[in-house]
């Protein structure tokens, strides 16, 4: 049952494009990785659609077994730091919420609490985290280690971290400073809490060189689907993202974090669940069917490969592109992506060449008209899966604002989709309450 | 000998005043250090008196021993992250140089590399790295250890953090992108490069997920005046802070500066040294006289006498005001700032409230009229003590306004200093060269 009664969509700005050929696409810009300006642009398109809030991931793009060769074909090579860019983007924008992507798993919690509560004050309040544990295995060897930990120590580490970083954020009451300029006090000493936080992994004193983030925390959201995943979430996430895509899947997911969040106590309510989905629209059906077409053709073999051995955890380079998915040894990385593949690779049958086709454009293509996208939105939402979407976007900027020109028209028509912000920050137009300090004196 | 002709000008953008009571003082914004917009302004004006670049140091405010009334005095408790805060700054202005401080002992050098190419892509080659070890032993309380690494040994991690840092932003070279469509290939595969940097201190693979900055590597800039801190400057910075406070002093720290620099293999002319300025300005001396008096009688003893116990390295709250600065063991922290403060109080035998008096500025105060400065400039700049200054503001934005609208034109009618920005990236107003990559082949 989906409690809300408007979508809250999340715009996936994944330069130049969500969909492994999406940069070929004529009116993708495959510089915009780079380009400021670009990204400006967009961001201000998302605003304009009043998207909840756009989403910026990481995800360190070399495999394990670097081969620049293979790797050529690929577009994901390079890119903006996401925090970095979000902070340009947060005096570039007014009312979209700012959601970055910083790993657990190879950063330090004193300088990413610093950084995140920054971005809260650059934006006034518009901060998200998207708290990852890092799927890409080989970031472990920019960071002086020798491998990856393993999945199940990563979200130990991720849950403790999380932890520290809200503490940190809780250093200074919200009224803790005078600035008063008569008497020489500038803050109250009682309103200024030293977190001490002593354990095996941690040791980080504080206070945090920051006050208390405009949104008390900026808005904490997690991706993770596995089952240390699902509970991590339910512990701390305020938004969840998840691949889900088929429907009865999507309500179980949704079904099973909601109850784990009540288990975890905390107010199910309190909490977005969005699935993403990579909508292909046009004014009519054949011509998304073309657009799509057109998408998929572009794959070049090499950079679809690449693409399908980075999920499936293992090079397929070596294999042969009309065969089938080789057995898989499990991953260390992003375990239910791979679990995904293998499912539909054991179900359907299909060939690398097709598979790599199957995942170009992310687990939840939807192609057609304005009308089936709402359709589909609404379905879902009605259905009890979804509390609004993660919208992917296939390239950049054409597929952004056809979405906004052609589809945000028809949400807002069924009265389905906000007409305005409502509020001044991202926890506001969530409605997802502020959270009291773990200080707080009642 | 002075190389160049005009001088540069750094803004030392230390909010809300570099003078221990400039937020005090009654034009001084008091709340800046949480206020983006104010602070937009602060580099507006900056970029208005065409100012080479602002600079943002950081310093952990906390003490090791923490003590919160003691504290509560201190306007230095809060502020923005340097990198967070100047990418904003970077789509808030247009051709001001931006130079963030980053310390190399808690950091990861991956991180570094990615924010700070980011950031010169975000503002179009004007980033800046301030290259520091951290003067404030307490930081290591926040990164799990137990102690502040010695200084020395800090040294060598820094020297060795510049090189990976340096060898990762030359992991593309300036031409390795083809976004090319139409085969299908985004880049050369000969023209990624992956460092592999391996030391018992750092394991670092590459290649960097962003493409070589627009500057080649963002300036460098360097602060430490021991003998480490020297050649770590002479070896790998561009450009040079210092708090010589003497004539004499500055003269031979320049040349000794530039010696090392030529003894590294690297051409002096390629640097600039900037030692450091505080302006208290106005339209007659008399006034400046009363602005200076008015800011030194507002330090509340409290701060200053935390302000000098910073300095000093050990806690002084329990010693008479009016007596004399005991013994101090050496510190591990900033070592020049305290043999500097011993020496002025063994030669002076000031008290401790006279030596925070003296302290609380900055250690080159400057009082007098827009001719006096800009005589105080140009005798060092003839003299062969400088490039040019860094200028810190006793409190903001007052200070800073009035620098720009009384000493800049009298700078500038002496033919002293720029009447507009010569180039676009910060490496051309400071005219010094983009570097090449260290993979180029001749
Ligand atoms: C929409 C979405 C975005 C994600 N973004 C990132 C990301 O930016 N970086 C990353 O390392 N992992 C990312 N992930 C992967 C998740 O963090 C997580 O590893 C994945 O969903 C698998 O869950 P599990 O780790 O619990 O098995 C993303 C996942 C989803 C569904
Ligand atoms: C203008 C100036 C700015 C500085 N900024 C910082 C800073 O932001 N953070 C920091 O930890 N140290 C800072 N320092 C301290 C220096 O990095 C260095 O530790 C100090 O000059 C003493 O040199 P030494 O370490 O070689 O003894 C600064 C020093 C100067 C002169």
């Amino acid at each position: 049952m989906a409690r809300r009664n408007k979508l809250i969509l999340g715009a996936f700005l994944q330069t130049p494009g969500q969909h492994t050929a999406g940069w070929r696409y004529p009116r993708a810009n495959a510089e915009a990785s780079l380009d400021i300006d670009a990204q400006i642009a967009f961001a201000r398109t998302a605003e304009r659609g009043l998207f909840h809030a756009i989403f910026i991931a990481d995800t360190l793009p070399f495999p394990v077994n670097l081969n620049d060769e293979t790797l050529s074909y690929s577009a994901r090579v390079v890119d903006f730091e996401p925090i970095t860019l979000l902070s340009a983007l947060a005096v570039a924008t007014n009312r979209i919420g700012l959601v970055g992507t910083v790993t657990t798993t190879y950063y330090e919690p004193y300088t990413v609490a610093r950084q995140l509560a920054s971005l809260d004050y650059l934006s006034k309040g518009r901060a998200g985290w998207n708290v990852v544990t890092s799927s890409n295995s080989a970031e472990a060897f920019n960071y002086g280690k020798r491998e990856h930990p393993l999945h199940s120590l990563r979200y130990v580490r991720a849950r403790e971290f999380v932890d520290i970083v809200k503490g940190l954020w809780d250093s200074w009451d919200d009224d803790a400073f005078l600035f008063d300029k008569a008497s020489g006090k500038f803050f109250i000493p009682e309103k200024m809490h030293v977190l001490n936080h002593q354990s095996p992994q941690f040791n980080i004193r504080g206070p945090l060189g920051v006050a208390r983030p405009p949104q008390g925390h900026p808005v904490i959201v997690q991706a993770g689907s596995s089952d240390a995943g699902r509970t991590a979430a339910a512990s701390f996430a305020d938004v969840i993202f998840t691949a889900q895509s088929d429907l009865a899947g999507a309500i179980a997911f949704y079904d099973d974090v909601r109850a784990r969040t009540s288990a975890a106590g905390r107010d199910p309510d309190h909490i977005a669940i969005l699935p993403g989905v990579t909508p292909v629209v046009a004014a009519t059906r054949s011509e998304a069917e073309d657009k799509y077409a057109q998408l998929q053709d572009l794959i070049h073999p090499v950079a679809g490969v690449a693409m399908l051995s980075g999920a499936a955890g293992a090079d397929l380079s070596k294999y042969s592109i009309d065969g089938p998915l080789p057995e898989v040894p499990p991953t260390e990385g992003d375990k239910t992506r791979q679990e995904l593949l293998v499912a539909h690779a054991r179900e359907t049958g299909k060939s690398i060449r097709d598979l790599y086709r199957w995942l170009a454009s992310g687990y939840n293509t939807v192609v057609g008209t304005p009308t089936d996208i709402a359709d589909h939105f609404e379905h879902w939402f009605n259905s009890g899966a979804a509390d609004g979407f993660n919208v992917r976007f296939s390239y950049l900027p054409g597929d952004l604002d056809d979405f906004v020109d052609l589809v945000v028209p028809e949400l807002q028509r069924r009265g389905l989709y906000h007409d305005a912000y409502e509020g001044v920050t991202l926890r506001d137009n969530l409605q997802i309450p502020r959270p009291h300090s773990r200080y707080r004196r009642d």
